[in-house]
Formats: structure tokens, C-alpha cells, sequence
């Protein structure tokens, strides 16, 4: 197979983690026989140094003409603690996601048996969790109107949702579940929000197309106990975008390290791929951040396009990475591994 | 001290829970030559059964002209599973929050030395862990526009704030912090919403009149895991609506129990106390819910009314009860202790 990836490096650790996904390609590549070529873009605040958009035209048009798009991560505290910046790193990535028309983010969470010590939850509460987020990525609070008055002391962020934008998520998070344990969780605050409510209605609809599946109910303030209390009672979790920001964050805490997880962004004819993380500015340049995020999401993307041993052998590559303590030091303090290490040990290994 | 007390049990296990917070109040007022005089009305879907309102006039105006307000819990799975649903238990709640001015929703949360293994999370991690979450109780999304189109396709929620919304909640928060450990946390996604733009800006000018307290930001994705992953980082958590919503929910499994926790709601001139945990249904008339959360709101009650020797008191029983393992089946799932016998060991205690 020929893909054209364009990866986007981003910000923070981004660049480096990027690299070492890219190492993993190049190793499945090689054994598999597949041409993956990558074109490198900015994206994020390194992208609003240069060119003062932090989603040059050109790092777009890359994308929307690419197979799959490879993402680092974004952010910098020098916008963080600037509530009155006009341009922001983060617009890049919202806008790249509603361009690309990415209106599902996928990402699973199952801890690794060799690290069931890592995670501040206790062993036998995590032990066999086993569930993925579907989040919505391109609706919501995130993309509604925003305002501020005139004298600057009324702002206003408006959550909408349609239908539509509800339907088609549903329908991969029940193709998801039939593929798996059988049931979708949706999350939602259906006692105060509009929105909410909407989402149970179309839920509910879609839901009679997928008899063998089935469909429960929480509210975010009690999903947010529960996934802590007894992660194993979920399968697929179905929510909003906000509400799935807040909690595939939380639950990443079950994994031992947020350093590990991936997440897939699809639209209709595009796809994204990127460790839910994020820049991590304390930890760039250090060679310390943990590659295997973004390599999983590497294994996300060969999955995407059917590549499923080649995925596999990414999969079993970072196990072993985990079982022989070749990790960063987020999952091993004493750790003598870097980046670089962790990322090269994954490609021999593949 | 004489104190007219409106007490609104509501819902599910709202009014077994209720009574036990009564009878700590008349233990201390027996002891401390207090005059409690509690006057009952309905609130929730218990009113929409009786009334039509889940705020009936009658409830509201006993509680305006209150000195202060026991409220026990609301809601009902006929109206959580019907999208359609007109009236609401929760506007019951929301409308009285508004009504009375409810601005700050102050919840603590502190685990006890006898029941660290009680949480899901590592002893270490919660070990020592003990801070306040300052919710914003009338903005927000809660209470901004709902909207839902004529072919119910399309809904939306406004979420709006108010420098003047922010600012009242933001002193209560720092002038706590004066008499604990001098750190406010503003939890927020600034990165993202405009109204967390304006709430970074406004904390931080009334950050000035307090220099001896440190402020950091959080966004609220990464404070849902710093939560777990390091509770102890914390001393005062500041926070619009909806977020202090889920995090202080989240927060709860730090205790081992949902069913410990109390909070206080706070406006100029009124003041609601109400355990965290809500209705409830499938333990209501069992005799097993927890009634401790009830009764420290009421310890907070004598707090707001200054009687710090009462408050005091009734802190010290709920900690024998626990101590001794007086407590019900959610702390200790072999106990044969119900709801009424672990009210009366601590009225008895008191
Ligand atoms: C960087 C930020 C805008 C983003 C989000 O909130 O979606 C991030 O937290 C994520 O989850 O991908
Ligand atoms: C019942 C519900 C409306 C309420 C809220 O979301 O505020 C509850 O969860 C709470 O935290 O008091």
C-alpha cells in the first residue's frame, strides 16, 4: 500500500513524538512492504510564529489532500495565561478538525497488564477495563458562537447540536459496540441542558436500528464517579464533545500514564490521528516525553486502512516495550530511558 | 441562638436523610440551649406529584423567609428517561438556587484516616489530601437560553457569565484561602471558551487584593485527572457552574463515599445546605442510604451561623460513628447498620 501522511508535528513534545511514530511506520513499512510518505507542516503556535496563523493555508491544503494526517500536539503557556491573545494555537487544531470535517474522536482506554501498578487506582479496580470514548469533535460549546460585550465584561459560548451531528457519530459508536462487549453508555446532563435532551432523543432512535446493542444513561457528573468507582461496567461511551474532553482526560488515569493513549479523529473521507496528550512545554527538548502515545496512534491509523497485522505488530512491539521496562519516566521514575530509546526499541522490535 | 429552618426533604432517600440531619441539629440544640424550629415543604418531583410545580409559591416564599434551608434530594427516573418531560424535578432545585441567590456552591472534601482504604484510589495518593471546590451555583450554562427548534432538530444551551458573577465567588474563594493553605486553583477551559477568558481575567484582578494567595490555572480536562493522579495539590478550587459539577462529583471518590460529602450554597442573603449525593431511587425507603452527608451539611449550617463549638461537636460524632464503623453498607458492605441506627449512634454521640 502507498500512503501520503502529513504529519504535523505541532507544538511542545509534539515534534518529537512525532518522530518516533514515524520511525514505527518506516520499520512496518519495510517488512510489510508498504510506502508511507510523509510531508511535514506547521501547525499550532510554532505555526502562528510564522506565519501568524496557526493553520497556514498550506499545512490545510496539505491535509485535505493527504490519505491520513499524523498530528503532534499544540499549545503554549504564552497563550494560556493571555485570556486577551487574538490568535491562539488551539484555533489551529479545532479549525483542522472541523475542515477535515472530523466529527468522531475515537479513544480507547484498557490498561496493560504489566502496569496495573502504575495507575493511582487500585489494581482490582482496574483490572480488565476495557472501553473506548466516543466523543463528538466538530459541534458543541467548542465551535458556537462566542461573544463578548463592548466594555468587555459579558462573554457568552453557545452549545448547539443538530441531529444530524448526533445520528452519524451514534451509528459508529453502535458498530463500535457490536463489534465488542454490546453496549453504549451515553452521557449526557439531559436534567438541565437542551442539548442534552436532544441527544437521548436521536440516541434513543438510532438505537432501534441496533437491537442486539444495549443502550444506557448517565448523567456527566455521575459518569465522571463512575468511570473511577468501576471502569469495567463500561463498553462504548457515547458523549458530546466537551463532556468527552473532560472525561477520556480522567480516564486516561486508569492507563497508569496519559503518555499512552491514542486517538483517531474520522470524518467522512478524511482521518487523524493523535495521542490525546497535549504539548507538554515543561518536558519539551528533554527527550523524556513517552513516544508511545503517539506511536499507538501510528497503529490507529494502519487500522484505518485495513492494515490489521501490520497494526498488530506495532501493538505487540509496545507491549514488549512495557514488559521489558524499556519506558519513559512517567511509567518508571528510575527510568534510563529517553524518547528516542523508547521509539527506537519499537521500530527493532516491529 | 433561634434559627427557623426550612428543611426540603424531596425525593428518594431526601427525606431519610433529612431526618437524621434533624436529629443532629436537635441533639445540639438540646445540649447548647439552641432553639431549631424546622419547617417542612415539598420540593421535586414529590411537589410535581402534589402541585404541578416542582417549586410550589408556598415552598419558596417559606424559604425566603427562612433563616436557612435543609434541602435533601431531587429527581426521579420517570423524568430522567422522558426528553420530552415539561416540567422537571430539577427546576424544582435550579429555580430555588436562583430565587434565593445561591451564587457559591462550597463543597469540602477531606478523606478520613479510618476509611482510606475505603476510596478506589491508592491509600498514598489520597493520604493527607484536603481542599475545598468553590462552584459557581447561578451562571452559567445552567441557566443561560435553551433552545429547541420547531422540528426538533437543532437545540442549544447559552452559556453565559458576568464579571460581577465571577467576582463575588472569586472573594469568597480567596478569603477561604486566607484561613487554609493560600492557593486558589481557577479551573477553566480558557483555551477554548470565551466565558473562561473573561472568568481568567477577572480572577486575576481580584487576585490583587489578596497577595498572599498563590493562583494557577487549570483547564479542565487536565484538573480532571490531577484530581486523581494528586489530590494534595490542591487547596481551593475555583469554578464556573458545570465544571464544579462534574469535578466536585468526580472529587467525592476521594473519600471512598459520595455519601460523606456535604456543601453549603451560599447567596447575601440566604444559605441552603445539601449533601452532594442526589435521590438516589433504588435505595429509597431501604434504610441503607448514608445519612452522614446530611448531617455535616447541617454541621455546616451551624458553621454559617457562627456556633463553631456545635459544628464542631457534630464533626467529632460523625467521626466516632465511622471510627467504630458505625456506618452503612456503602462504607462497609457487611454492616447492619441502616440509615436511622447510624443517625441515632450520632445524635446519641453528640
Ligand atoms: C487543545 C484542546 C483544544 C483540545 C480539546 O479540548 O479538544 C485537547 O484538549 C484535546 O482533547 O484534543
Ligand atoms: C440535580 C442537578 C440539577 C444538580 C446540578 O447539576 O447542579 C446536582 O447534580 C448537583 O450537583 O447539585
Amino acid at each position: 500500500m502507498n500512503l501520503k501522511i502529513a504529519a504535523l508535528a505541532g507544538d511542545g513534545i509534539g515534534p518529537e513524538v512525532i518522530l518516533q511514530a514515524k520511525k514505527a511506520l518506516n520499520a512496518v513499512g519495510l517488512i510489510f512492504d508498504h510506502e508511507f510518505v510523509f510531508e511535514d507542516a506547521f501547525v499550532g503556535a510554532i505555526a502562528i510564529d510564522k506565519t501568524g496563523n496557526p493553520l497556514p493555508e498550506q499545512t490545510l491544503n496539505l491535509c485535505l489532500n493527504t490519505d491520513a494526517v499524523l498530528f503532534g500536539a499544540i499549545g503554549d503557556p504564552k497563550y494560556d495565561n493571555n485570556p486577551d491573545a487574538k490568535v491562539r494555537p488551539e484555533q489551529g487544531l479545532l479549525k483542522l478538525r472541523k475542515s477535515l470535517g472530523l466529527f468522531a474522536n475515537i479513544r480507547p482506554i484498557k490498561p496493560y497488564a504489566s502496569l496495573l501498578n502504575a495507575s493511582p487506582l487500585k489494581k482490582e479496580i482496574i483490572q480488565g477495563a476495557d472501553f473506548i470514548i466516543f466523543r463528538e469533535l466538530t459541534g458543541g460549546v467548542y465551535f458556537g458562537e462566542k461573544k463578548l460585550n463592548e466594555t468587555g465584561t459579558i462573554a457568552s459560548d453557545l452549545c448547539e447540536y443538530s441531529e444530524e451531528e448526533i445520528t452519524r457519530i451514534s451509528h459508529l459508536a453502535f458498530k463500535s459496540a457490536q463489534n465488542r462487549r454490546k453496549k453504549v453508555t451515553m452521557v449526557d446532563k439531559a436534567n438541565v441542558l437542551e442539548t442534552s435532551r436532544l441527544w437521548r432523543r436521536v440516541v434513543k432512535k438510532v438505537s432501534e436500528d441496533y437491537p442486539d446493542i444495549a443502550l444506557d444513561f448517565l448523567f456527566v457528573d455521575n459518569a465522571a464517579m463512575q468511570i473511577i468507582l468501576n471502569p469495567r461496567q463500561f463498553d462504548v461511551i457515547l458523549t458530546e464533545n466537551l463532556f468527552g474532553d473532560i472525561l477520556s482526560d480522567e480516564a486516561s488515569v486508569i492507563t497508569g500514564s496519559i503518555g499512552l493513549l491514542a486517538s483517531a479523529s474520522l470524518g467522512k473521507t478524511n482521518a487523524l490521528f493523535e495521542p490525546i496528550h497535549g504539548s507538554y512545554p515543561q518536558a519539551t527538548g528533554k527527550n523524556i516525553a513517552n513516544p508511545i502515545a503517539s506511536i499507538l496512534s501510528a497503529a490507529m491509523l494502519l487500522e484505518h486502512f485495513g492494515l490489521h497485522k501490520e497494526a498488530t505488530k506495532v501493538y505487540e512491539a509496545v507491549e514488549k516495550a512495557i514488559e521489558y521496562n524499556v519506558v519513559t519516566v512517567d511509567l518508571n521514575k528510575d527510568s534510563k530511558f529517553g524518547t528516542n530509546e523508547v521509539g527506537d526499541f519499537i521500530s527493532n522490535v516491529i
